[in-house]
């Protein structure tokens, strides 16, 4: 046999036999055309031998479960970084980039992965808006007609995470049931995600009816084992990884059932920890043994996600592989992608980004004028004390918890400058309708400045956080003129800034040089005094109204539990 | 939640643990709506509850490589035999009929399964002829437009058993690669099933570059190891599973990809040994686990043909299954269909079959006059002593072994009666070309009397195997008379036959009278001398001309190994 490149003297992991073989590949083109154990075969004619010096040989890891937009880079930066930890296939649920700007947007995304580092699929989104006109604005929506005109991209291999448990539930006709629907008749055989946070028992099967049957949300392990049981496909994100989920998983072997995804990781975070590798590196710190964590990287994610093309290396398959100096330790020294070396240890960061996919309608999203001081004062009728309504921030998660304070009203204004208080401003920001929002926020969050942000789940709004008017007009015109972003401001300086001119919500520059700025805005966040583990992420969901329990959105305060607006004064 | 039947106090195995547990299983319809461990759940309203007593419930078997016309009856026929042993799903290859009727006899097997008490399957039929029009005639080709057409059929799961190896290898462009190329591209996504005896290595490697990457012919350890360690979907049927493969297979864990498969099985040997129970059975009697053994009969095979709505009992998934009165038997009590009950230990067999499926040309497939002992004379120019090339059948094989023999050869025709050999005579019988062959058989074959035979791998052309002209007309006409099928005759008097009227391959009757006239047929042919383990198929592929080493077409004698004709007198 006459072939590309003989990859020989290595350590090969065999996906059928889940082991490492000491043996050989050889590459034609994109495709493994020849494997086996055993020295250097002598039937194989290679243009080009490369000595592997007994190092371990994997396929590529594949990602079924993330979102590219939560790392807040282009399908190419993104890549770019991939590839240096040994991903080369993901599958993106682009629900952000959708709610910004609807099918358009995830075409703009799916055209921007062309030609990138590793192959990028998508899901479609399922919840766009998050939940419906009457209590936020997003930029699009997501229906059957967008649905079934996604579909017709060859990128689209599933249904994204359908968030509306309880409409799956309760709503036999409600928009959820609908679009699944839709999907399946549509696409047999593709399979439709989930998040299904919670249930267990008679309403999980019933949830199970709908057709979908993966969850990546965190879990108690008596829940996992309830999906286990089921025969979801269980993906495990980093925070499900623990050593009870761990030794669990390995003593009943549920590989085949078992995929690790990492759902969402920003840019420094990826720089510093890894995406898939990281999670990996997890599991086998855990004791889980690599030749069966590799399978919950590889090959389980690439039969979930119907990529019959891919997820081991056996003749026919992609040559998608990586070659690394410690397996345990997922140490990289090369990946190659289509058959190509496409990262090398040592390789300098690419700081580059063709971003010519994205049109100029998309940089031109954040549709608001210059704000005044004025433009975020607290307006009443009432004067005197009155009671306002808070959502109070918890630094150990996303959750909000519902409390009260007493505030002076005077001159049709709510004092709450030097009150030991934020107050929380979103702007509708697509030029559809104009609204605006105010409420009020305590706990863990900055005790002086403001923040302003586009970048805010799902709709993507203009939020503003601060504890000065002026510091949040300040930091809103700063985003406003980065064409969308992250600022942050103290005493009219601006102290840190991210520019995310994409939508509103993506940068146009490489991984390293957004983790820097990203890095830069966490670092600001902390210093003005917000305590939480994740800050922005923090920030960037005070205004899901999906996510419990008092949260904002440009049309008003919701109470989340009842769906709900309700108002700042009682 | 309300369902339709509630199956409680039952052992029930759960596909992602493979384990058994104490358990419940709730269907509505045609699904499993709800499945757990514990005692009768409270949260479940059934209209009707079925007690298990503490048996064991597992999937409905799912067969995914064997021939319908193997076993010589309709699909219907079939599936109310295959129902008694916990089969609920068989994907058939059907190019025993696709020879005799191309596109119209498929597609007059899907229409025949329809209603059938299991749900069949088809792959398409890649090897028809199972050589060429200028070595044998077939009643139908298929080529890559029938391809196309029957990829229409929404039965349709695979393409079926790509038989002619060597052409995949070393014919780019030949008729097995242009089909191949035809199905992966407008069934992306479905598998194609291979046919690959004996090659290893470099080959194998060359051989998966098509494609193809399952295999179900009998092998070696060695060989099975190369095919699991290249990812293949190793099909197992009943003579490859010996100890060594039981224990290898185990040993390495490789049930992902390994299903059991029946291949052929004739009407008689289903009723005395089973189908897919009987090779389940035996895996477990030798020694592998019963959990592993049932994932290889029910999970695999459905993922491998992309079943997505089987192979396991979970929300949503088919309410096929098998209650056992013992697992390690595989002791049928009950067989559940779409959630409705097909069979109970104790039911009679079903003795009428519909076959209204099939049209009236079908059954008037076997195009051919009365016969006469004259059409019977090997027929030379010849005279006084000529050497013949022989045949020669050996007991416990199907391959021939080309011998000679010294013949006499008087009046234009050589003498073979009384000569201690048999002559073999095809008639092509679709009315194509009015084809006659003859040629000579020696060995382990009938001593006396004749046999005839329609039903004649692949092109199913009449066949008569006799040590007598006379003889071999009156088998002949009977078949003729029958409108195709088996006759066995001795001294003139017909002592056994079976007639197959639809296509000339397949009865009419039920499996179980069926299976009577079958097993007269066998007999027979042994109380004529035939020492076969399996007479019939020793006979059916004397006309095979894929089959080493000298074998018979209606086209005349044919050297498979050179695939060339040579002549009976040397």
């Amino acid at each position: 046999m006459k072939c590309d490149r003989l990859f020989y003297n290595g350590i090969i992991y065999n996906t059928a036999f889940r082991k490492f073989f000491r043996g050989f590949l050889a590459v034609t083109g994109d495709k493994v055309v020849y494997t086996g154990a055993g020295e250097k075969p002598e039937d194989v004619e290679a243009a080009e031998t490369v000595d592997l010096e007994g190092r371990a040989v994997v396929p590529g890891l594949i990602d079924v479960h993330m979102h590219i937009e939560s790392s807040m880079l282009t399908p190419r930066a993104y890549a770019d970084e991939a590839v240096r930890h040994g991903v080369t296939t993901v599958v993106s649920e682009p629900h952000e980039i959708a709610n910004v700007a609807g099918v358009p947007g995830v075409k703009a995304m799916i055209e921007a992965g062309k030609g990138a580092a590793i192959d990028i699929f998508y899901g479609i989104p399922s919840c766009v808006p998050s939940t419906s006109r009457r209590l936020e604005t997003a930029g699009a929506e997501i229906g059957v007609p967008e649905l079934l005109e996604l579909l017709k991209c060859p990128e689209v291999k599933c249904l994204g995470e359908v968030m509306n448990t309880r409409s799956v539930l309760d709503e036999p006709d409600g928009k959820a049931n609908r679009l699944i629907r839709a999907f399946l008749e549509n696409a047999p055989g593709l399979p439709a995600e989930g998040h299904v946070p919670r249930i267990v028992g008679e309403e999980l099967a019933r949830y199970m009816m709908s057709g979908v049957d993966s969850d990546h949300t965190e879990h108690t392990l008596d829940e996992l084992a309830a999906r286990w049981f089921n025969g979801f496909c269980v993906q495990i994100q980093e925070k499900t990884l623990k050593q009870e989920v761990v030794d669990y998983l390995c003593r009943n072997s549920l590989y085949d059932n078992t995929c690790f995804v990492t759902d969402d990781a920003m840019a420094d975070e990826m720089l510093k920890n890894g995406i898939l590798d990281h999670i990996l590196r997890k599991a086998m710190s855990l004791g889980m043994p690599p030749e069966q964590a590799l399978y919950c990287c590889t090959m389980t994610p690439a039969l979930r996600m119907r990529l019959w093309d891919r997820g081991e290396l056996r003749p026919n398959k992609k040559a998608d592989f990586v070659v690394l100096d410690d397996v345990e330790t997922f140490d990289v020294h090369s990946t190659y992608k289509n058959g190509v070396r496409a990262f090398l240890k040592g390789d300098p960061y690419v700081n580059e980004v063709d971003c010519s996919a994205f049109s100029g309608e998309l940089y031109d999203s954040v549709k608001l004028k210059h704000l005044f001081e004025s433009d975020f004062a607290l307006r009443t009728e009432r004067e005197g004390i009155v009671t306002c309504r808070v959502a109070r921030v918890f630094p150990d998660r996303t959750q909000t918890a519902e409390t009260e304070m007493k505030l002076e009203a005077k001159d049709g204004e709510i004092l709450f400058e030097g009150a030991g208080i934020c107050s929380f401003a979103v702007f509708e920001r697509y030029g559809i309708n104009g609204n605006r929002a105010r409420g009020l926020v305590s706990g863990s969050v900055i005790r002086r400045g403001a923040v302003a942000t586009t970048y805010s789940h799902d709709s993507h709004n203009l939020c503003v956080l601060g504890c000065s008017k002026a510091d949040m007009a300040a930091a809103a015109n700063t985003v406003i003129s980065m064409k969308g972003g992250m600022a942050v401001v103290e005493d009219g300086n601006v102290i840190a800034s991210a520019a995310m001119p994409i939508g509103g919500i993506l940068t146009d520059r490489s991984a390293s040089r957004f983790a820097e700025e990203i890095g830069d805005v966490t670092r600001a966040l902390r210093y003005l005094g917000y305590e939480h583990e994740d800050p922005i992420m923090s920030l960037c969901v005070l205004a899901l109204p999906v996510s419990p329990y008092l949260k904002f959105s440009d049309v008003g305060i919701i109470d989340v539990t009842r769906q709900t607006l309700v108002d700042l004064v009682k």
